[in-house]
């Protein structure tokens, strides 16, 4: 059992950094495009803060999911989790519960990379933000607000993120509410990102700290588990190959491929 | 463990400068790509601080964690401190501690120079230094400001980094502040590179001196590790080749990538 | 012991004209790129003079750190002095103190081909020494000075760098001023260039008039400092290959790399 933990390790290890910043990288990238494709706030009082929050949690939320679903140690998992409802088949001793933790927190981590990027980046550049938080800025410093009620406030506030429909002498106020959520969005995505950094690094030592294996074991562990994936799957090719030659040779009377076809024969209805 | 010793010096010796350089250069690119898309100073009261410093210090705080990440010696010293705490396995004596105090100046180092080159590049353009400290720039010798209570003095110091919302008069006020300002943040830039290029010679200058290792034996323990990791890898991949060949040997009934197999067998269920 | 000597004499004449051709250029582009960048007069007085001459001193004493580090003989030279504290290991006579002395200026030599380099670029350029001297330049000549006490005096001079806040009667003054400052400082670069190239020119003669090898001496020694080091690192080569070799037999019972692997043994936890 000491082999899935060490796989993860190793494929914490090798892979890890380079496959995190290319997925972040892809994820920047794709936010950058979709956003300037297809976003446009509806600026109506109720509505925005439901669009900008669609448009900052269902990605994430899809990219969690994707995230998951990619890793083929999910699917191990739950294959392994599914079997052990029959007892008799393997006793789940405490080590094993263990492992089945740990490999589930080191999936959890590789999975969030792509939605946290995500909210990083969207909060970073601020519009999500701005269209959703829009109507719950604070104007009560603004004088000009007096004359209006709640529900007037509200609507006039929705109404800033779109640029063609504000009068003159809120210009201004726009302007610097503007600046104030942006200034609130980035402030969120900088804590988003300095607390994901400090979890990830912290958990990445512990789990290192919890490991049985020394440096050396665990390189040689990490060879052993490619060699062994590697000659499984030749062996598991020429086994087949073999087994299904013989079976055809049966059915047929001749190996396929072979070029001196001297005896064939011709199948029953039973053979088939 | 005088290897572990060596290893950090061949390491710290070879790939040094260069690495260093590429890390110092890619952060510089990055800074300025960064700060021209997403930095905008709120302009308000209270926020200017938090937000110039957020875009000073977090991003520098990100780039040490990832530095300590990417170390690989990072991962094999916390597995060591932590094994340490079983005190039959290996006895720590003082060499040791001090090689591991060693060891982690020699990786905070080299983490060090993502985050100080971010600070140093963000300090000399100035842009975020001149956003935080706004409100607490030195305007006494100002006569216009004597007319304003303290709270007003300092809602138009932290308008000064917007450029549209100033009255005229204040114009020539906001350049000169804005020049104090670029003044402080470069010289706090280079004391920083000061400070950083000595306190890094003089450390290198200790640690070669504190070496156990005259040139010459530095030299041979350089080669002496590069030879055992390589002979090592040769060897773990040889042996974990032979033993997976043994099981599946027992498995299948052949060798995998053997020519003339004429003995298969079919693996039962309780093989699997 | 002459033969460190040697090994400075060969060094320093083989890479020599070349690579300190390669720093001059490097550092002349990079001083161009980052003055461009970077560089703006505070205007303040008292802030000038520390402003202009930190842009003038302080890269000068990073390129020299960076200098005194990029050179290995450093690190050689350090070792060797602090070695020489425990005075049983190796007897200082005069002759090794000499030639300490000489590697100290040989690698001292190396080191300041930068920083001299950008002192001279930039007091040739005039812009870094125009704002740090400004406020002491000379003006008893011009009448309109006698007007103001000293602190105005100094006041209206540190204004002279920044173009937009100077009154219009000033301005023939401040174009005659900037012209003689950077008379001064163009001349003080051409001093500093003639001094230089008159000293490396006078110090390369005396450190080959004070070498006890003849012509021919000198070429057979650069060829066995040569020959030593390569052949030293073959003997290591081979000597660490053997000594892991036995190990990796111990741990995996066969020779890596080995045809014919029959017995091999499964390390147990002790041995790792």
């Amino acid at each position: 059992m000491d082999s899935s933990f060490s796989n993860i390790l190793c494929s914490l290890q090798k892979s890890g950094s380079f496959v995190n910043t290319l997925i972040a990288i892809l994820t920047i990238c794709g936010q950058q495009l979709f956003s300037s494709f297809t976003f446009s706030c509806p600026c109506q009082p109720g509505n925005n803060l439901y669009y900008g929050s669609a448009f900052l949690i269902i990605p994430a939320l899809v990219l969690l999911v994707i995230g998951y679903a990619l890793r083929s140690q999910t699917w191990m998992m739950t294959k392994e989790s599914c079997c052990s409802s029959s007892p008799h088949l393997r006793s789940v001793n405490s080590l094993q519960r263990k492992l089945a933790c740990l490999m589930f927190f080191s999936i959890t981590g590789r999975a969030l990379v792509a939605p946290l990027t995500w909210l990083a980046v969207t909060l970073l550049t601020g519009t999500y933000y701005e269209c959703a938080a829009s109507e719950y800025a604070s104007v009560e410093q603004y004088s000009m607000f007096n004359n209006y009620s709640e529900p007037e406030r509200q609507e006039i506030l929705a109404e800033f993120p779109c640029f063609e429909q504000i009068s003159p002498d809120m210009l201004m106020v726009r302007d610097e509410v503007a600046l104030q959520l942006r200034y609130q969005s980035q402030m969120w995505g900088w804590t988003l990102i300095a607390v994901a950094t400090l979890v990830a690094f912290l958990s990445c030592c512990l789990a290192r700290c919890c490991s049985p294996l020394t440096s050396l074991q665990h390189q040689y562990w990490c060879t052993h588990m490619r060699n062994e994936r590697q000659l499984f799957e030749e062996a598991a090719e020429q086994h087949s190959r073999v087994l299904i030659t013989q079976r055809i040779k049966e059915l047929f009377g001749f190996v396929p491929g072979s070029e001196d076809v001297r005896h064939i024969r011709i199948p029953s209805c039973q053979d088939w």
